[in-house]
């Protein structure tokens, strides 16, 4: 179903290759040679189609599927379309990942080969480039960066003074980063901001003005690491800003300067992260959320859409609200404010 | 009064010219063959200069107006500036803008000629460009990329592998497009983002870490649609990301992966929709309001600043709040919070 | 401390020098001679580093630290570190602030010397550039476009046709500018959005869709203005957009047309301004407030984060809450509700 035009499709693959890749199982008897060269949704799936069954709220869609394969959970077996032959996993979605990133090597960004176009990019004479690096047409390397084997830089990117790039990195389009340290296997959508100054001023009462407090840290990034298009990090003022490991942020966040997030943290689109907020391990941020700064956030936390958090949180808390309360709290609160009107429903 | 370091104007025009593209109609006896040279507001307008009137709020200052024309409605007529030839529409502020595509002909993004400047635009062999189209310098249009006719591509921008754009559209610098299709008449203002992947991952137990999901759909953008700036939207999973005919859409508004607007649906600055939104046709959301993914809101539904919104909104609605409710519902609970503490007035 | 990577330090300076440049005063029989040759914290600092020391809370760190200088203010002298030269200053973090600018002369964006790259800027013939600009490689001057002395354009960063740009200005990449005048000593980070079109329709019942309006006017930004990374800022429909002197604002702030903000005002990040708010001198908006269109802020008045405001605020006052209310009504409100419910410890 991929759009030939933006993605090349391989296979096709037989049921017996899939089930290696995921380590699922099929059932004695079950035709291991079919064929399958491509993936789709249960509703649209045809006989040379891959698709999964998660839960039995999709019941009906997979009775009245024509899919030749389906991944799902043992349970779920004798729910599967008819005609497909069934593939055991424990987590048919993970699963069905493991598979299309076969089908199609995953490409994030427009990367184009600069050598195929009529000008190429601009690379400093002292920066370092790896093998198998691909710099698309347009983008600036400057002095001192280096780029590490097999990351993609793309077009119209800068990549500031000194800023180092780990390997397998996937830059898009129209990023800037500037004073900060990339680990391995980090993608970065287009437009991302990385190592401006921080929002740091102090009131110089004898000048009448705000003064600029110097930015002088910077960003790291450690591996793992995906951040949505348009964020913002800004770099340290003395120490670094921290994106922890295996890190996972969505578009439009902003990350102020001296924040630190632990690994595997999840930041939904248009939250904001004030200056020198520390985050926990594995923290959940759900969208447009907001932290005051200095804000501690403890691991396994996690803060529900929209929140305004103005204290700390201790681990493995959920808050909701404006402020930010236990959720169950916030829920008795809305419920309490409908009945003092005798209308409260949300919706 | 527009600058002309930056609008280059056209004129003058007579009344009779107004008249005639507006279909407005003028009290008789009006001189037709009065002059216009200019556009106004009513408080700075001079003897040259077209303004209008649209409501009896502004009598005053239409009274002391020196304007030589004026659009407004039959009812106003007297209140129209004393020397001012008057012209009746039905709309007058949307007749005044009709007027200005004809004084200023619209130039939305500062898009250079690549013919005048020192280096050109990087333009992929196998991208195909129709004719009268402006490619500003710095602009890299990829392999398999299709620019219609009369459009113009400013510079820095990213058109990326196998994105087909139609006719008469303006896309501004520093945009980023991948993945995607584009009709005719859309204008995508600077540093729009689009196509990049969905914020999609499931978390694999075996690994201990997220799996990227592989985000293999498209973004369809549909004719005579409007894109703010620093706007991102990404392409969907396997589906698509869906932008309907006639939407206007704002600054920094995100969009996420499989949401589909409906036509003519007006999306304010900083409102985030989450994965998977379905939002009906003529749909109003106004800004910083969330959605939470999966919500389905219904045609002519309308969403007022800041709301956050978990579940579905009937056609029609209108909902205000966190969590968004009926909007009288909202009021009437600021009210009674007011009373609780005896001090209630919002600001 | 700061990474010589990214940061060129100069010195060292003797505290002579340090207390020349802050007009700090050493208590009798210090050692000005003593040679200062880096900035650090009270906790990293070591012999040969200048920290500072505001408050009487960090008195363990300072009595712990090695640093051989250290700014404070008279009251705390007899707690600044052992080994330390002490500077009396009236605001040891001003102080500070301005000798970082003497070891770290301060640079905000990864900008390079085109003259070291490959291949330079695009420039139009007809562009005014002034002395010692340094345009970066990528970057797009267009026609009539003025770029005063000092000045900094960044990498692919598009200043449009007729735009005018100070002296000692600091644009950094990935920037769009159009229909914009800018004042001198203005900081923009990279992929702030100037000058696009304002959000403005009117709904042509007769055409049965919304008609764009026109938008004619420019942004006008003064002297001494700092706007943060991804920021959008939209150019008037007839009038302009107005930044004041000296305001500050952060990344991702949106910004509409026909707004005004007065002078020094700080805008922190992913505030929304809608069309045409005149906001006063010495105003502060939190992180993520949103205001209504044409909402008036009075001088020094302060609104707290998240705070969405539909009435206009009266000079002074301070407010908070959705909608925004007096911030100790707020707060009388939060408890009100907490006691309906038995519990409500905001979190």
């Amino acid at each position: 179903m991929p759009d030939p035009r933006f993605f090349t499709r391989k296979g096709p693959f037989r049921v017996r290759e899939i089930a290696a890749w995921t380590g699922a199982a099929s059932p004695s008897g079950s035709d291991l040679d079919r064929s399958v060269s491509d993936l789709s949704y249960l509703k649209k799936a045809g006989p040379n189609d891959l698709c999964y069954l998660s839960g039995p709220e999709h019941a009906a869609a997979a009775q009245a599927s024509k899919a030749g394969a389906c991944l799902t959970i043992e349970s779920l077996t004798d729910l599967a379309p008819p005609d497909a032959v069934v593939l055991i996993a424990k987590d048919p979605q993970a699963a069905f990942s493991v598979v299309a990133d076969s089908f199609y090597p995953n490409r994030s960004s427009p990367i184009m080969d600069a050598e195929q176009m009529p000008n190429g990019a601009l690379i400093h004479p002292d920066a370092v480039i790896a093998e198998d690096v691909l710099i698309a047409p347009g983008a600036v390397i400057g002095p001192g960066a280096m780029v590490g084997a097999r990351s993609r830089i793309g077009s119209m990117t800068t990549v500031g003074t000194g800023v180092m790039i780990g390997e397998d990195c996937d830059v898009g389009p129209n990023v800037s980063i500037g004073y900060c340290l990339v680990g391995s296997n980090v993608m970065i959508h287009p437009g991302v901001r990385i190592g401006q100054d921080g929002f740091g001023f102090v009131f110089d009462s004898v000048a009448g003005r705000h003064r600029k407090v110097p930015q002088l840290g910077r960003v790291i990034i450690q591996d793992d690491v995906e951040i949505g298009a348009n964020t913002t990090i800004d770099r340290g003022t003395l120490d670094d800003t921290e994106i922890g490991e295996g890190c996972r942020i969505d578009n439009q966040v902003q990350i102020g300067h001296n924040v630190s997030l632990g690994k595997r943290c999840i930041i939904v689109s248009q939250v904001g992260l004030s200056g020198s907020c520390k985050i926990g391990d594995d923290v959940v941020i759900a969208g447009q959320v907001g932290l005051a700064d200095h804000v501690r956030v403890g691991p396994k936390a996690r803060i529900a859409a929209k929140s305004g958090v103005m204290r700390d949180i201790p681990p493995g808390t959920v808050v909701m609200g404006y402020p930010a309360k236990p959720i169950r709290t916030f829920w008795r609160e809305v419920a309490a404010l409908g009945r003092l009107t005798g209308k409260g429903k949300p919706s």
